[in-house]
Order: structure tokens, then C-alpha cells, then sequence
């Protein structure tokens, strides 16, 4: 492995990434965000990741080719793994283009003495008109049906959609229909018409998903007349200022009469600059952004609508609010059009918020007769386990292992970290970014346990063995990394650079049972939503890992050290930025936000702090499994 | 007649009211806005309108008792039109009390290890609850049906409420809740709960039905758990500043770049003092208010709402709105609760406002197998025709005559009006509050000419005879009051009191022409209705008229003249202030409100400026019918 940097350039994504040589395409990708097929679990056997080279004429393996220079990458819709997913599932309706945001360009007839509806009545029958005319599947209007003294009602209209004008858009709408020689663009959000924009403006129709992460919040800047992602910007969560995680941030906001504002305001301004930042990118104006979609943890969803936090961090850990919330953009301070709606989506629980939904239904667990399980990891690991009969879900205390914290040498997933280690006659590993390592990142970690478990340098209890204990197969290269770190054993994975006088990065046993205390725990969580529904590993069909995380890890490291179930590599699938992808699918189809709201009050959430049962596999779990 | 002045207590309403001696019962609960039946046109036939004297053991007939003395009257509900009209013909929707705004006072579980739901499912888990014991007829939540993708939907709860919080009252939510030990009242408007109060509220419920006039705003402050009207006050417009018609605030509105403001916050400011006097005479705080309802015509519709009425004075006449519209409280800077709504009547066209369908609501014309017509007279007349087939409508330039203008000693119905005339072998008067007439108001105009038709002083041309042209029969003391004025015959109706040096009050030719204008054209646009509903006047089952002027009005003396078509006295029934009526029946019952909405819908506009018939039909009807 070595830290030469590539440029890899996908199409017809148009995104570029540098990575060093011996990566593979796969993995640029994952980096990328891009989500391909690894149905084999990225070995080479299914041949489902296949890609296009600039200067090659057959198609290659993703997985198996390694970067050693420069490339043009074409990845066709079939080796990737949403749009593949919708081609053979047939989800028609979250693929169907179908934002709740709409335009329609009007050719109003002026009032005469034949004709002389009022300016509501005359704009709402063509819009009307013109959602019949697209064949649009419209709302009916239940008001009449929903009569109660029976009788019957005559005039009613039932193929009418119950459109409603915004009561602030009826000051306006007299002039804006007189000043344009009633030619003009309505917008409607559902069926509320909301802004009437002079002329022909329909090309012009954007919306923004938001996946807003305790850590990092990403904007996918959508058109919502092609479906297509035209820009993506991430940033840092600013309310880290007040603490990495979200028991610190509810901390500030209840020591702090300005707490929950502070909190509110740095999020609010972060999604400004965050739609600011893909606006300039796309050479869009936000005035033509009309719906921002977020989702997030339930604490992250409560600070973006300023609404109280504390009862999320106290016994009996309770969220204000699971229901899907429709609020005012100008009310809350964002800078795109002012009459915008703001969706944030519905959550299951405190800890399974409205990113767990945007998962499960990204991975359309909802539709599926097989079961499958999602499992995303972060500080706490969230689980979906079940089909289209049931989905169970838990939270489970992940620890921070993952992310690099309470282990001496860890890191995030940045440029220095080991992200990958391989042990034959010795250890050779991989730097994000290349160069010298500063650390290790949990897919390295997960790596390294792994690799020293099948080398026996590691018993399944956990244990880090030294001297007499290591087996006489083990080589010498190896042997002489086992050293001893504060009196106990440690192993050695980049030794001293001598000429720079720098310190080894090595594993310790206390770093080794951090990562126990948190596979332990996911695990068992997993096991226990696996009794409740009672199936065994092996009747889950496909096993998805959600999140940054789930797409650097190697999934066979993370079967070997127990982390995941023992089920077949090829039923393991990363799929990316999922919570994203979720809130994308909601902001371009409507019926994906009806999944939604359907999944918040389906889903069944387990409390795993009840269970003796829980308390008990978690105790088993922290053991490594045999080979 | 005389004047002399009784008070006159009616109960239970617990309204007093004085009226002079001679005035029927019947006459003094008009005064008071109660509406009796007088089926037979208030000539004792029909014995609908019985009462309860304090004195007396037997009922007496409100039409026949003349008034002495101060009395105490009580009222029956089977003397009342609107209650009785309920009872016999069985409007059960819309006389059930069914507001849109509804209190639940929930004693709510707090959160457990058990029971994790989040703060809003909890609540409105519980209002569902508390609105199915209470038998509570509710929305279905039709988002299950809507699904698009065919599929059957699992876990819908079809009986379920579509209840949704108001994205404003989550920040409150979990405060609230826990300082008051979870026991609160939730208070909703149809399906959005817009506010939670500590403790049991539900007691206090009020709301306000408001007849938004363009000369007289009147407020019913109404207990909506009771269904009673607590208190009523009325002011002027405060918009006549800027001009006595909507016309003149038309004009206001075009010519002054604040002119819309200034309108639209005078109207605020009445309502606002309106609901303070309802409020203070009631004992009721104005926080307890949670709806207000608005009719009026367009124009005063829209200026309640500050949405630009230029377009309704331009040709062709349309209105920037004519949907029903809910507006926020707060934004429209009403002080009441400032979540509260604001509910403004849908209507029919630009001449045909919320008034009308109010009216049209209240008389129940919707649901009726006969055909019945409704009669508003202002400076508009407004009629609509029909029955539950089809309704029929269209505004008619009634002139200003009948409200006093250009009638040379014309004045509104107020204090020192001549309000009815009788010719026998002299004239006698009655006058408003008694003593000296000051001027002539509608009513007594169409009173006086149809008495001077009886008495052969006027011919069936208009013309005022004098000299020869008046028979021999004509008594001397009526002779001696055909005078001349400004080179015109002209009749006496009060003689100067020399005394006083007065002036005597005098009916010209010219204000005879005057009332030919408008009744001959209310006259033309009901004749233009029953010939598109090919039906003669005999076929009219009721004739309905409504506002203070068809209070006051003597049916006989309206149809002598022919501005009532000639049907039987008994078929006219005056019904009060019935704008604010059904503005009433809106605020009480969620099924007059979508009535009032499909009304507004089903309405059939006739627009009268089109159709040459209406102007041949409009040049006979200015001629008086032969007796």
C-alpha cells in the first residue's frame, strides 16, 4: 500500500475524489457517496459492481480493480444500488417522481361578463386542470363524502383536489394575475397553493434534503423536475461548540436560559450556509428553493424547530414530538423562499429519530416479504430488524469506540487514520488520505481485532496475547510487536519513524475492550430483536449498514470480531449516507413521505434498558465468536 | 300612535328594549332582534307567534297586543322561527351544537419504561380517545386511502382522527405538560390542536359570529359549550370616515397608497372593541375567545383580511377570494387567543358575498323540496331563488332610497324616523323613540306610498296627482296635504308645528321616482330569476327577508307597491339579522360550515348587467301594480 494520490473522477456524477494506490474503485466510490452493488461483499464473485474506464473497453470489476493512476469512472445505473434496487424490486411508487412541491405555468382567461369566478376560484380550477392534464394523481376532496347527516350531497365534486390558497397569498394574487395578463406560475406545496410567481418560472423548481448529523450535516440541493442531486454540501454540526455528542448539547440547553436558542440559531445557520454554499455551487438562487426536507436524530430535529430537549436526556427518556412536523421556513429564520415549508420528519422514539426512519425507508424494508435488518452505527447504534408483516427497532449504547474516542490512539475517519489493516508475515495497513499514520479510525480498529484474532494474537475473550502465550506458528515479524504500554500488553501496528522521532501507534488491551463493550452491545441488541421476531441469523436476507461508517467498514472483519451476525458476506450491503437518501426520497415523492409517516407509527420501538434478556446476551456478547 | 315609551323585557333572553305606545309585541322583539313566526304576515291568523305576559295566565298573540305599559315577555322556543323551523323541519346538522373549536381536558399518563410514546402522540392519543366517548362524529384520517401505490396498507388506523399539532405549540408541549402534572385541556380547531392549557379549562369556550356591515358591524359573543349568545354589541363602521357605500372605500383603497391599511385596520379596530364590549358585559376573558366568524359582503370581507378590493369596482366585478378563508388572530392583529381563527364566509361573486350565503345558510333554502326566495335589501338588494335543486342568485342596484339617501327628507331608521304611515280620513304616523319626526326612513316610505296608492293620491304611473286629477271621494284633511315644493307636487306627511317653526316633512315626486328605481329594479332581478327557474310567483313557498330593513318593513305595504311579487301575506316572513344568523350557525356547527362552503359552490350567479331581459323587465316593474 503506498500514499501516491489518484484522482478518480465518476460520471455522470461528475464528483472527484483522491485516493491513494491499491484502493479499489469500490471503495473510491463509498468515499464518494456513491453506493454500488456488493452483493458478493466486494470479493469478485457476483460481478453486479461493474464500471466503465475511459481507456478500457470492457467493463471492470469495482471491487477488484485497484487505483494506481488517474481515472475516468462511468458507472451505469445497474451497477448501482438504489437505482438497481428500484429496476428489480419495481418500489414504483418512492422511485415515481412525485414532489409534494409543484409548478404549474398558467394561461389564466381574464374575467368577463360570461366568466366571472373570482381570482381563487379561476386560479384553483387551473390548477386543477392542468394536475388532470398531467395525469397527476390527485387528493380527493373528502369534505363532501365526509357529510355527516347523510343525506346526500348534491354538486359535490369528488375528482376535485381540495386545493387551498395561502390566506398571505390572497393580498397579493389580484395584482400578480392584473400586472402578468393572468399568466403565471402557480406553486403549491400538497395542496396548498402558496406562491404565484409572474410568468413562466416551472423550470425552476429545487428542494433541499438535509441530513442533519450530530457531527457533520450534509444538503443535497435536489431539482425536483428531474430528481436529480445538482449539488452536495457538508459541514461541521456548529453546535459542537457546545459538546461532541447530544447528552452535552442537552446538558447546554438546560443550564442555559439561552441554551436551546443558541442551539437553535447555530443549526439554523448552518443549513443557511449549507444551502447558500450548493446554491452558488449549482448556480441556483434560493428564492427557487421551495421545501427543505430534514432528518436527523430526535435531539438534532428538536434543536432545527427550537422546541425543549430535556425531557429527551431524563428518565423516562421521552420525545416532545414523533410525528412528522410541516413548519414555516420564514418562522424559523432560513433564508429560501419565505413561504417555504420546512418538513422535518417523524421518528419512532428519544433514540430512534427520524435519520433511523429515513433509513429503513431508504432500504424499503417496508415492502419487503424477506427479512432484512439496517444497522446504523454512530456513538449509539440504531437496529431495524423485520419485513412488511413487522419492523422492530432499538437503540443501542454503541460507545464511542467506533468513532475513535476512549481508545488512546483513535481518531474519526480523517486524513492520518489507519483505515484498514491486513496481517500475513507482517502488518501492512492503510492511511486515509496516505502518508504517515496519526491514528486509528473504527473501520481500522475493527480491521486490526480482526486480523489479530485470526493471527491468534488475540483470544476470543478478548485477551492480547504475549510471550509464552503466543502460538510458535505466530511469525517473528509479529512476535516483536506484542510490547507492554503501562504494564500491560499492547501491539505494536506503525512502529517509531526513528529519523522523526515520533510515537508508535499501537493497540492496547484497554482499546481492545472498548471495542468489546460496543460490538457487545450492538450484538445483543441485534440477538434480541432477533428472539423477539424469533428467527435465527441465517433467515436474514440482507443485512445493511447505514452511515459513513457502514460504508468504510470491511464487512468480514466486522462478522469475524462479532460486531455483526454470522450470516454470508454477500447478504452484507453498505448503503452510504442512507438517512440522506431517505430524506431525498420524501422530498421528490409524496407517497415515500406517506411510507414515512406510516413507518414513525409502525415501527415498534424496544427498550432494551427493560430487559433482563438484553442484560444477559450483552454479558455473552462481548466475547469474540471462534473462527 | 304615540309616543310614549315602554320598556319591554324579553326572557329568557334577558334583552330590554323601549318602543311607544301602540307597537305590537311582535314589532318591539324585531326591534330586538328576536325573530317571531308570523306566518300569516302578522295579521293574528296563524297564532304562531304566541307569548307569555307576566300578568296573564293565557298566551296572547305578539301581532295583536299593542303596547301600554312596561311588560315582561316570555318567548317559547315554538314561537321563535329559527328554533321552531329546526323542530318542525328537522335541520338536525345544522341545529346540532358541533363547533369547530372543541376543549378536552385529559388526565394524561405520564411517560414510562412501559410507555415511551412522545409527548405528541400521547396528546393525541388522548383527544381521540376523549372525542370517541364523547360519541364525537370525526374526520377519518383519509392519508391511508390516499396511497397511490395500490398496495394494502397495513396498520391503518381508518377510525382514527387526522390530528395534527401546531408546529408553534410543540415548543410548549413538554413544559407544559410536566409543571402540570400531565393534566391539561387541549383545545382544537378541527383537526389542528392549537393550544394546551394547566388544568381543566374546558368550561370556557366562547367564540364571536360577526356581521361585518358596511354601515353596521354587530358582534355575538357566544358560549360554545352552551350554544347561547352571551352578549351582542354593535357600532357604526368606523370605515364610513372615508365614505357611506363600499364604493366610496373602493375609491379610498385606489386613490391613497395606505388607503387598504387604513381600512383594513379601522375594521380590526372595531372588531376588537366589539369583542371587548361583548366580553366586559358577558364577564368573559377575551383569551377564553378561540374562533371568530366573519360575513359581510365582498368588499368587507376582503378588507377584514387587507386583500385589495380595486378589481371588485373595475369591470367585470370579480373578487380576489371567494372560497371561505381561515386567517391567524395574531397576524391580523385581532386581540384575541393569538393562536385563534379567524374564519371569513365563503361567497358567490363580487356582488354576492358571505352575507348572502349566511342568509341563505340560515334560512336553510339548501335543504328545502319547495322554493323559497331571500330577499336583503341595503343599497344593494340581493336575492336568491330556489330550493335544494337549485339556487339561484343575483345583486340588484336597489338604489339608496330604501336606506334614505336621495329622498329629500330621507333619513336611516333611527331615533325620529317616520317608520310607518296609515292614511284613513287624515295621515297618522309612528315615529322611532317617539316625539317629533325628524325625517323619513324606508319603511315608511314604502308605507307611505302604498297607502297614497289605496288612497288614489298616486296613480299606478307614480305620479303624485293633485288639483283635479284627485277624485272626489278623497277626504279633505288628505286634499289640504297635496302641496307644491320647488314648482312639483308633493304631499304633506307632517305638518309644520308652528309653535316650533319647523319645517314640515314632505314626500315629492322626485323621491317617488326614486323608490320606482330601486323597487323596480328588486322587482326585475326576482322576476329574472323565476323565469330561468320557469316558475311563477305563487310557486315561491316562502318569501324570506332578511336584514334590519326586512325587520322594520310591512310586508303588505312592500308587496302594495310591487317590490315584493304579489303572493299571499302569509308566506312572508321577515327573519331578522340572518347574515349574523348563519354566521352563528357556522361558529356552532362544522356541518353549516361546509353547508355555507358548498353553498357558495352550488350558488348560481346571475350577473343582471347582461341580459336584455332584465333591463325590458326593469323598464315595466317601475310602474305600481294596479290594487
Amino acid at each position: 500500500m503506498n500514499s501516491h494520490q489518484n484522482e478518480i473522477r465518476f460520471q455522470p456524477d461528475g464528483i472527484r475524489i483522491r485516493v491513494g494506490n491499491g484502493a479499489t474503485i469500490l471503495e473510491a466510490a463509498q468515499r464518494a457517496g456513491i453506493v454500488l452493488n456488493s452483493f458478493c461483499g466486494g470479493i469478485g464473485t457476483c460481478g453486479k459492481c461493474l464500471v466503465e474506464l475511459e481507456d478500457q473497453a470492457e467493463p471492470v470489476k469495482a471491487c477488484q480493480y485497484h487505483v494506481t493512476s488517474d481515472l475516468v469512472v462511468t458507472i451505469p445505473d445497474s451497477s448501482r444500488f438504489f437505482e438497481q434496487k428500484i429496476l428489480e424490486e419495481g418500489i414504483t411508487g418512492t422511485a415515481k417522481l412525485d414532489p409534494s412541491v409543484r409548478k404549474d405555468y398558467l394561461e389564466l382567461t381574464p374575467p368577463s361578463l360570461d366568466d366571472l369566478r373570482s381570482d381563487d376560484r379561476r386560479l384553483i380550477d387551473a390548477v386543477h386542470e392542468s394536475a388532470k392534464q398531467s395525469d397527476e394523481a390527485v387528493e380527493p376532496d373528502t369534505s363532501v363524502e365526509a357529510d355527516q347527516n347523510g343525506a346526500a350531497e348534491k354538486g359535490g365534486e369528488p375528482d376535485k383536489i381540495a386545493l387551498k390558497i395561502d390566506r398571505d397569498l390572497l393580498g397579493k394574487l389580484p395584482g400578480v394575475l392584473r400586472e402578468n395578463d393572468f399568466r403565471v406560475t402557480a406553486v403549491r406545496n400538497g395542496n396548498r397553493v402558496f406562491a404565484v410567481e409572474p410568468g413562466d418560472t416551472s423550470g425552476e423548481l429545487f428542494g433541499v434534503a438535509v441530513d442533519v448529523g450530530t457531527t457533520t450535516v450534509v444538503a443535497n440541493l435536489v431539482d425536483l423536475n428531474s430528481g436529480k442531486t445538482v449539488a452536495v454540501a457538508s459541514q461541521t454540526n456548529p453546535q459542537v461548540t457546545y459538546g461532541d455528542d447530544v447528552i452535552s448539547r442537552i446538558q447546554h440547553s438546560r443550564d442555559n436560559p439561552d441554551g436551546l436558542e443558541q442551539l437553535h440559531s447555530l443549526i439554523i445557520g448552518c443549513l443557511n450556509e449549507l444551502v447558500q454554499e450548493t446554491c452558488r455551487e449549482a448556480g441556483v438562487s434560493a428564492e427557487s428553493i421551495y421545501e427543505l426536507v430534514a432528518a436527523g436524530n430526535a435531539t438534532m430535529q428538536h434543536l432545527v424547530l427550537a422546541v425543549p430537549v430535556v425531557q429527551i436526556a431524563e428518565a423516562p427518556y421521552v420525545s416532545a414530538f414523533s410525528a412528522g412536523v410541516n413548519a414555516s421556513a420564514q418562522q424559523l429564520g432560513l433564508k429560501i423562499n419565505p413561504h417555504d415549508n420546512v418538513y422535518v420528519m417523524p421518528s419512532v422514539a428519544a433514540h430512534v429519530g427520524g435519520d433511523t426512519v429515513a433509513v429503513t425507508l431508504s432500504a424499503a424494508m417496508r415492502h419487503s416479504s424477506s427479512i432484512n435488518l439496517a444497522l446504523d452505527i454512530g456513538t449509539n447504534g440504531e437496529i431495524v430488524l423485520g419485513n412488511r408483516d413487522r419492523l422492530l427497532t432499538c437503540s443501542t449504547a454503541a460507545g464511542p469506540a467506533f468513532e475513535g474516542a476512549r481508545i488512546r490512539q483513535g481518531m474519526r475517519g480523517a486524513a492520518g487514520a489507519i483505515e484498514r489493516v491486513h496481517i500475513n508475515d507482517d502488518v501492512e495497513i492503510a492511511v486515509i488520505g496516505g502518508g504517515r499514520a496519526a491514528g486509528i479510525c473504527g473501520s481500522g480498529l475493527i480491521d486490526a481485532l480482526a486480523e489479530l484474532l485470526n493471527a491468534d494474537v488475540i483470544d476470543p475473550s478478548g485477551k492480547l496475547l504475549s510471550g509464552d502465550d503466543l502460538g510458535e506458528n505466530i511469525p517473528a515479524a509479529i512476535r516483536r510487536r506484542v510490547i507492554e504500554v503501562e504494564g500491560r500488553p499492547a501491539f505494536v501496528l506503525v512502529e517509531k519513524d526513528q529519523a522523526k522521532q515520533d510515537e508508535p501507534i499501537t493497540l492496547t488491551q484497554k482499546d481492545i475492550r472498548e471495542v468489546q463493550l460496543g460490538k457487545g452491545a450492538i450484538y445483543a441488541g441485534m440477538v434480541t430483536l432477533m428472539h423477539l421476531l424469533e428467527i435465527e441469523p441465517d433467515q436474514i436476507s440482507r443485512l445493511y449498514l447505514a452511515g459513513a461508517f457502514g460504508n468504510y467498514i470491511r464487512p468480514e472483519s466486522a462478522r469475524r470480531i462479532g460486531l455483526l451476525p454470522n450470516i454470508e458476506l454477500g447478504r452484507i450491503q453498505s448503503i452510504g449516507n442512507a438517512a440522506g437518501t431517505g430524506a431525498r426520497e420524501v422530498l421528490l415523492s409524496r407517497l415515500a413521505r406517506k411510507h414515512a409517516k406510516n413507518l414513525s407509527v409502525e415501527m415498534e420501538y424496544i427498550e432494551l434498558a427493560g430487559r433482563a434478556e438484553f442484560q444477559d446476551i450483552f454479558g455473552k456478547s462481548m466475547m469474540f465468536p471462534k473462527p
